[in-house]
């Protein structure tokens, strides 16, 4: 077993009864069986399974609507469950209930291309929306390492290696259809570019983590391909010099694409994992887009801040497939990573630091890593001033889960101190609460539970996520 | 008297004890003074005055706490008041109480130029913000009509010419301060550049018209000064031909930072208020943000489909003096439009659709224009789907009044039907409240109620607007 999701709160009863309507009303699209309730209640955290009770496959707002219903009628909590790649727990059932497993809810419901927006059903994957808007000459480019499905990448507010230049999901989702704790259907948003009709519920259900309901469909924000593309690799002699080109060039607004730190570990780990021959030292992975004298400009603006920092010259990957090679690679790295020591799960932290300050929360964790056991490569989406360090730790030893922690916990607490956030992308769920009253007070924290108790007052929607359910 | 603001709902007591404690706090910064009344119980808006009985002057979020405090106490409402620049009726004391007038709290709290973000008072005015940051090479570039505050902006997410490019008060709040109905104080996000730390508590403020809470502190996302701008007028024969020529220009990816649409009467307007001589067509105001080589490319595009439109060449305000004249003849659109009718008060219209619709909408409504007896010249931040009919109309005639009501509901309904808005971005305030239900759906809207009295359990912040209190 490898850890233990805290806090302790006791399952509540499942009724057989509610088994029963379920099955009713679903048909074979229930199931109690061990193996399918195994496969949903577990994630890509450290976390040991929680089991639901059951999961309902949904195939449209509807459905969710029924089961929905039915778990309120008997108290029974609702866990949707997307992918399964969360890293923060969200897909345990620490209280027992209903997995709403949303995979078949897969289809793009309408591309407008010439509003460049898109409306999806929550449970397609970023690529798959990508290989549905090949031909229309758009993308979407927010990309979470994994596959995430859309509707988990709202409800958690994800980004990627994209969102320096295209932001995050929180400015990226136009509109929500969501099922309330209650049952009743909402929409939120339009497909307006900007609105002021009142409270932004869009901006409260993204982010949410499932807690205030079910998302059952998304309106995005679509952006035209780039003219031209460019991508290059540059390698520093230290973490800090990485770091101070990266700041240097958000600040005089080189609207770059993408610029990804991966330190020599990591770089070690792509090289294994992904055929790559990278030099194993501090590095940046760059991408530009726009027209290609716009590209050529900024790139030429971003080599002479490399070179003032004493980057060792740009190795560009001109060809789309080197390109793909690349970012594939960088996709893959939690992967990739956790092949350094086979048997080993991660811990990954996700703090978020103004970019001013950037550079001295890299440097200062960085020592404290040089002093610790564990072997913890590092990774980052440093134009955002959002990075990870992946602390691979035996499961079996408890000491180096005790460690991580301690690791995590100062690198968490450096960052508030910062006035940063102690996630920036992955969400609270159930390993981040400690930090959240820490991180906003403890009357904004009262704020949101009072929303949440406004919106889900028998705590159904997700119950034991972000913050506890009690002062 | 022009216009009554609905609904009629009672003024609650105001106890005289409750404006001796002010005075006992407060001295010479309480006033119920009837000069001091009249100015903040008005606003831009069509609406009849409707005073508050008291106006507190804050200097300070513990002067705004300690006036909520003694309000909650007599369970008086509170209104905040910026820069009083509404129009929509926002500032009117439907139902009396006390107007916190946050003019005094005007202060730059810190300027973070490595970060690109900067902390200000609320009472600021976005030029004054602008002044604030000359030397620093960054400029916050939301930009109503108005010299608007900063909290005002705020709290009605308000947008202007430059959204296309920068987004709206939306994607550039960062954090906030803001003191609850109850006089507690809660800061939200943090000046990290992105986070998934629990509920988007900023989003939710933003745009809450001062319903949820008095915003009392504001951190705003910054921009380098673009290395080289130029700007530009073009002239068309038709509505139809601008918007088009805009439409393209939008997806193709033009980043352009501004792109105003001003049809001819409006133009008449400029040109006799801002001593402009501009060719009295259908005219697109265009204004381009990026490297010397990056501007050149993205007018060089836009000229192409313009000129494909039937554009009449573009005009170039090269100097910087001759943008600013075009920019400030833009911005006192509102007055200019006034003085077409001496004596006249405007009812404008904030409609926001999909770009796809925008041609057919605004075609649609020019129809509609042609067959009133009202003078309505037309303007809008058209790259965004968002523009203004000023309906002209003589306050002592109720059949004018009724006529742009007329007007103004088809313009809304129409809008509504294209999967729009019915206001982009000057907030619902009085006006607007009966197109929500419409807009959103009563279930939402009953979301949107449901965080208001979670919230605000007492219905002192603000009480009349967004939406009734009762279902």
């Amino acid at each position: 077993m490898n850890h233990p999701a805290p806090p302790a709160v006791a399952r509540r009863p499942f009724p057989a009864e509610l088994l029963d309507t379920l099955r009713t009303t679903f048909g074979d699209r229930v199931s109690n069986s061990e193996a399918v309730r195994a496969h949903h209640g577990r994630d890509e955290s450290m976390f040991d399974p929680q089991l639901p009770d059951a999961v309902v496959f949904a195939r449209s707002t509807e459905d969710v609507q029924a089961a929905v219903r039915l778990c309120a009628q008997y108290g029974v909590p609702i866990i949707p469950y997307g992918n399964g790649s969360s890293l923060e727990g969200h897909l345990l059932a620490v209280q027992g209930g209903v997995s709403i497993d949303l995979s078949e809810m897969n289809r793009v419901l309408s591309i407008n291309a010439e509003d460049l927006t898109v409306t999806v059903e929550p449970g397609i994957s970023r690529k798959q929306l990508n290989e549905a808007l090949r031909d229309t000459g758009l993308f979407f480019p927010i990309d979470p390492g994994a596959d995430a499905s859309i509707g988990g990448m709202s409800a958690t507010r994800a980004s990627g290696t994209n969102a320096v230049r295209y932001g995050t999901m929180r400015e990226n989702v136009l509109g929500l259809t969501a099922v309330l704790a209650d049952g009743r259907v909402i929409k939120t948003g339009s497909r307006a570019r900007k609105s002021s009709a009142g409270y932004d519920l869009t901006r409260l259900f993204v982010g949410s983590e499932g807690t205030l309901g079910v998302i059952t469909g998304i309106t995005l924000r679509l952006y035209p391909q780039p003219e031209a593309v460019s991508a290059a690799v540059c390698t520093f002699h230290s973490m800090a010099d990485a770091v101070r080109t990266v700041i240097e060039t958000i600040q005089i607004g080189v609207p770059v694409a993408r610029v990804e730190f991966i330190d020599s570990l990591a770089v070690r780990a792509l090289n294994r994992h992904s055929n790559l021959t990278l030099r194993e030292a501090p590095t940046l992975f760059f991408e530009f887009h726009g027209t290609a004298a716009g590209v050529e400009e900024q790139a030429q603006l971003v080599q002479e801040i490399a070179a003032q920092n004493g980057g060792d010259g740009f190795e560009w990957a001109t060809r789309p497939e080197d390109r793909t090679r690349l970012w594939n690679a960088r996709h893959n790295a939690l992967f990739a990573m956790l092949q350094l020591r086979p048997g080993s799960r991660a811990l990954s932290t996700d703090v978020c630091v103004p970019i001013s300050r950037l550079a001295e929360c890299v440097v200062e964790t960085e020592a404290d890593l040089k002093t610790s056991p564990l072997t913890c490569p590092i990774v980052g989406h440093v134009g955002d001033g959002n990075f990870h360090v992946c602390m691979l730790v035996d499961p079996t030893k408890p000491e180096e889960i005790e460690e991580a922690e301690r690791l995590n916990h100062r690198i968490v607490k450096r960052a508030l101190a910062m006035d940063g956030t102690c996630t920036g992308e992955h969400g609270v769920g159930l390993h981040k609460m400690g930090f959240l009253v820490e991180e906003h007070g403890v009357d904004t924290v009262d704020t949101m539970r009072a929303i949440k108790r406004a919106l889900d007052p028998h705590n159904l929607m997700n119950p034991g996520k972000i913050f506890s359910w009690a002062v």
